[in-house]
């Protein structure tokens, strides 16, 4: 799978991922409105206002991405109708060619941590037919359970030729207070990148593994560790743009041959037509557009630093 | 929310919580059947006869037990119906006056952890109306992200009155790989632990805090030390029975008080009409009653062992 996504990267030469993840203060009014009209101040209104708004967003950029990563916390928000919408997300944006990453960020015991790899990445029996719950071609896994809690998604991955990004080191503020303490001189998180290399090791689709990391763009000194101890492990970076992390700091999260990264951008692309330089331009009636001129600038923007 | 709980534990005089992990392969063919029957092989189907499992065990044990803890994992391996059926399943609970412990260990970022937090604790707008998605009275959380991915769930609990329980020593065999290392000569789950009781110092309910810890029952020595640094922190302790915990182990878990700790069973229970020494006594048929007498047996065993 991860060779799927190099190649769409290299296509569309852009090496990031819009992040769908529709909070409902994003959305326009008038979207919001059509929805409670039809259909009450309910969640299933909430939800189907998120899936308009989704599917704008991506009939307006998926010519210039090779992929999106839609936040599955932004979806659960809304109970069932705004998993459901979840679910019509990943199956529109897979009509539109795009790769989706699951930002889902599950982990848990051997057994249990089966079941989630199955319901994101893997398929299942009902009777004689196999069924295929969600259905994401990457998804975002938490090594604090270890092991046996990261090896189910791996098997499913080898069995359905699919990609994990693991948690290395978050983006957030907070991170560091376990990722970054020191255990036998090393933080946490580098012990946790030699594992991903580990696990990753009988993963590999081409010059990558399908297990890759996750590692924030906010800690690009962390990044250039991580981008040594794991050389060949994609790396998906959270945190450029709204949270602060700048173009030029990515280029410790690239290998030489110009892979070994995706750049994700969140609220920067999806909520372009409220923020500078965008809100002037772009009412909310054309946010859409505000997004496809916010993707290019994001991918000058980086193409130019690398 | 809390103290409710341990309203309850005292009522039943039972500190114990039923796994409700639905694996298809426990249950019963006949239920299978009926629901293929009628949906055909699909995950509607597989739905149905987890949801008839279910409801067939919370009938024949909600008058013992204080609470039950459903792990969403095996409902989100059968997509959308899988999580009909979970949200189902916390309804129908609560309608038998129990508590819902939603095994979700969800954790991510700020703004992120907001949103799972509603999603399972609180309650979100849609227009001028209040919708509760989930609506669990506690969840699990997990802590890799730091204090900024677990606030949002703690705010969420003092607005809303509900619970958490963040992971701290997990009950699976690798769990010690990251959380059995050394930082500043004492293991990170020591650390998770000191974290865990100052996030609970402002969710005070009675004697404990609405903020509580995971430590598995495989884990006695570390339990006797997790007890010790979170004082006023209720523990779920997972791992009992079928992973090897064992009730002589349970007593080091709990505070003088005979409170402090709630032991969960979930295969012990669930599937006991395919397991000694239950097997014999009864057929798939009468499989909730066979949960009864394991339920039964369990609170014995630990009531007997404290």
């Amino acid at each position: 799978m991860i060779s799927k996504l190099i190649d769409k990267i290299t296509e569309k030469n852009a090496p990031i991922v819009v992040g769908l993840d529709p909070n409902l203060k994003f959305v326009p009014e008038y979207l919001k409105q059509r929805a409670i009209e039809e259909k009450g101040e309910t969640l299933e209104a909430a939800a189907d206002a998120i899936l308009a708004f989704n599917k704008a967003i991506v009939d307006a950029t998926y010519d210039l991405i090779p992929a999106v990563k839609p936040q599955i916390a932004m979806y659960e928000q809304f109970g069932i109708p705004g998993l459901q919408a979840y679910k019509e997300t990943v199956d529109y944006c897979h009509e539109k060619g795009l790769i989706v990453i699951g930002d889902v960020k599950r982990g848990d015991i051997g057994s249990t941590s089966e079941s989630y790899a199955i319901a994101h990445l893997g398929e299942i029996k009902v009777g004689e037919t196999s069924c295929r719950p969600f259905d994401e071609d990457f998804a975002t896994v938490n090594p604090y359970l270890g092991t046996d809690g990261v090896k189910p998604f791996v098997d499913v991955c080898n069995r359905c030729d699919r990609g994990i990004f693991v948690l290395v080191k978050t983006s957030n503020p907070s991170s560091g207070e376990f990722q970054d303490r020191l255990m036998d001189g090393r933080p946490l998180y580098e012990h946790v990148a030699d594992k991903v290399k580990e696990w990753g090791e009988g993963s590999m689709d081409g010059s990558y593994s399908n297990v890759g990391a996750v590692v924030g763009a906010t800690y690009p000194e962390q990044g250039e560790i991580a981008r040594k101890l794991m050389p060949h492990t994609y790396i998906l970076v959270p945190g450029y743009g709204a949270q602060g992390g700048k173009a030029e700091d990515l280029k410790a999260f690239f290998n030489k041959d110009g892979l070994g990264a995706i750049v994700n951008s969140s609220r920067g692309i999806i909520a372009a037509y409220t923020k500078d330089p965008y809100k002037d331009k772009y009412d909310e009636k054309h946010f859409a557009d505000a997004s496809r001129e916010a993707v290019k600038d994001m991918i000058e923007d980086i193409n130019g630093a690398l």
